[in-house]
């Protein structure tokens, strides 16, 4: 059901990154639902947190975590460990522990991470034994697995992977990421990890993925509901012998133009693979007066129900943009100044049908996958874009069924 | 498929207001699409509409007429005269016109109201002449044709009456509305028409009306989305002889509690006929700082497609609540304070599963038509309710079929 979005194959080992996965029997199904990871002494680690009061368990202890210099992770699928208070807390800690001694390491150089279902306490026994027996498998492998592990009503696998050359040297990047539903992230996503062996400075590192995070996860949503598990993590090992980066390395750009790359297509595998999307829809919005202007209408246009029905049927019903672009909550906006393109074609000139708009011209452009909203709001010189997908019968079936 | 909600019958005639309703085949289907009403010279008129940017033509005329002392009104469905820029406005004001030397006043007396699709133009020459072939048809009279008339995707005519003693004179009160998607009013409603034949004062008329919009059907969703033709009229003939009611007069809460009443009654019949919906759901938030704070978390609760798809299913995945509450934009809510009921029982207490909550229980809750969420946030005195429905399959097939 993705959208142009293939399983992905043959991510290559990070140097400096063991994995291993398998399952633990938290999830109904039989499908691996736990990841362990761990990473050589010394490396970076950059992550960001969902900022849902209600956040779970695993994301207090992760967030308390991450000044300790973590060295390794646990995720488990099938159960997010979140709205369920003190047990909630003291389950996520044990995974530390659980994990820590199991690898010789400190239970607070761990971070632990749980995506699933809210408000029914964590099989904690099954996931301490599931990691017990993980532990020993702990090896530098290709990724594919991981990004298994942790999917949840996610169609299929997804990550990616991206090389470049610093300081001479050939620098390999990771990322996985699973989510489908409840994904409107906000500071960070439902599940996303990434790594590298290059050798980065700490503070940088959490510069560089705050920004990369900001304009790529916080930018898209499936169905406006942020998550209570939303996290986001980057490693860099330093096992690839670059010096170490920051910002005042000269190939810093390099490195952080890949990171961000990385990460916005990570956030767009998320839309593609959206529940029940069988659209993938970039709506770019521009003459805003700021950023966040042109996102507050941007998400407006992706968050509205009737625009999303109306493209998942391939009716240019265009008038439902001009309504979700006029129920934003900007000032005085004048939409005798609001132009409107459906991929090439001019719908809405000055407020008004463009003289020349087809409506059979736009719904032969609506049978694509991927569809291009432009809305010019003629008041600013700032712009965003925004990601979102359709909103089909399968996302009422699959949040209708999904624990049953 | 409306949630206990019954098409409306015997609603009564007001004094001093004359209907007449037909089908002028602005609509495909053949069923009556045109309503156009006249009241007695003198009487109060009050109104509030849309502030949705995008607001429809006859919204901005209706806005300009309402200070010159309003004797009539049209309204047409099956197309909304939104988006359509000059020609809109052309098309609104010739209704007016249209309707004025049919009945013998100013163009300016009239108001004019338009629901149905977005972005297409108005067949005005269809709509003028259904006008004139109606006119000579007024007639005080039952208005349960009318209730008809103006439906879009209702799946049935919606509609209240109630009478009152105020100085002796029994008084009577009717309204009509319709409306089932793009419904979460800013300010005003769909299109819900009352009139009674009291006498009011022209301002305390006004103020009345919005504040009794105001906790009516500004409180209300179905879907998030605020549509561009929203209007709200209350008309007072004074046919009923009372002397002239403003807030000095010693039975004014009598009248003012019968019309707030009125409103919400058909503000929640709005969200019984929600589009798909098959529950009806109230959302008590107390313990806010502020009203608009409560109104916040509950909208965000009524916003939800997870809440609203787990609702539908009847299945009690309550986390989805947690995660709702979380992810509303209010400041530094303490969790650990929070309380959560579903009916009567007790779900959530200080932020985590109550200990006597029981999964049984809760199903068995949800197979009610009628549900009552209750949210307790622990940080104010102050509360407020919001009313919306759930999300199934019947919305995405009605709103990606809207059209064909």
């Amino acid at each position: 059901m993705a959208v142009g979005l293939q399983a992905i194959e043959g991510l290559p080992a990070i140097p400096g990154v063991e994995l291993a996965f398998g399952y633990s029997g938290i999830r109904k199904k039989t499908a691996d639902d736990t990841l362990i990871m761990r990473w050589s002494e010394g490396a970076s680690v950059a992550a960001t947190f969902t900022r849902n009061a209600f956040c779970a368990a695993p994301v207090h202890v992760s967030r308390a975590h991450l000044g300790k210099r973590p060295r390794a992770l646990v995720v488990n699928a099938g159960n997010a460990n979140a709205g369920t208070g003190d047990r909630g807390m003291r389950d996520a800690q044990s995974s530390c522990d659980v994990l820590a001694s199991s690898v010789g390491i400190d239970a607070d150089q761990v971070l632990t991470f749980s995506t699933g279902v809210i408000f029914e306490p964590l099989p904690i026994d099954k996931l301490s034994q599931g990691i017990r027996a993980l532990a020993p498998k702990l090896a530098e492998q290709s990724w594919d697995g991981a990004a298994k592990a942790i999917m949840t009503t996610d169609t299929l696998p997804k990550g990616v992977s991206a090389q470049v050359e610093i300081d001479g040297k050939l620098i390999t990047l990771n990322g996985i990421v699973k989510g489908a539903g409840m994904i409107r992230p906000n500071m960070a996503t439902m599940l996303a990890f990434m790594a590298t062996d290059a050798a980065v400075d700490q503070a940088a590192l959490q510069r560089l993925l705050s920004h990369s995070v900001d304009q790529s996860f916080n930018v898209i949503t499936v169905d406006s509901d942020t998550s209570t598990n939303d996290s986001c993590v980057l490693i860099a090992t330093g096992n690839a012998g670059n010096s170490l980066l920051d910002e005042s390395h000269a190939q810093w750009s390099v490195f952080a133009n890949t990171v961000e790359a990385l990460a916005l297509s990570l956030a767009q595998a998320l839309v593609r693979d959206g529940e029940g999307a069988t659209k993938f829809i970039e709506i770019c919005v521009e003459g805003a007066l700021s950023v966040d202007e042109a996102r507050i209408v941007g998400f407006e246009v992706a968050h509205s129900p009737l625009v999303k029905t109306a493209i998942f049927a391939e009716d240019p019903n265009l008038g439902r943009l001009l309504m979700a672009i006029g129920k934003a909550p900007i000032k005085a906006l004048d939409v005798s100044k609001v132009n409107l393109w459906l991929g090439d074609l001019a719908v809405v000139l000055n407020g008004e049908p463009h003289p020349d708009y087809a409506e059979a011209t736009a719904s032969q452009i609506m049978q694509a996958e991927d569809l291009l909203i432009r809305i010019d709001l003629g008041r600013g010189e700032s712009d965003a874009s925004v990601w979102t997908c359709d909103l089909s019968h399968d996302y009422v079936s699959i949040n209708a069924d999904y624990r049953s």
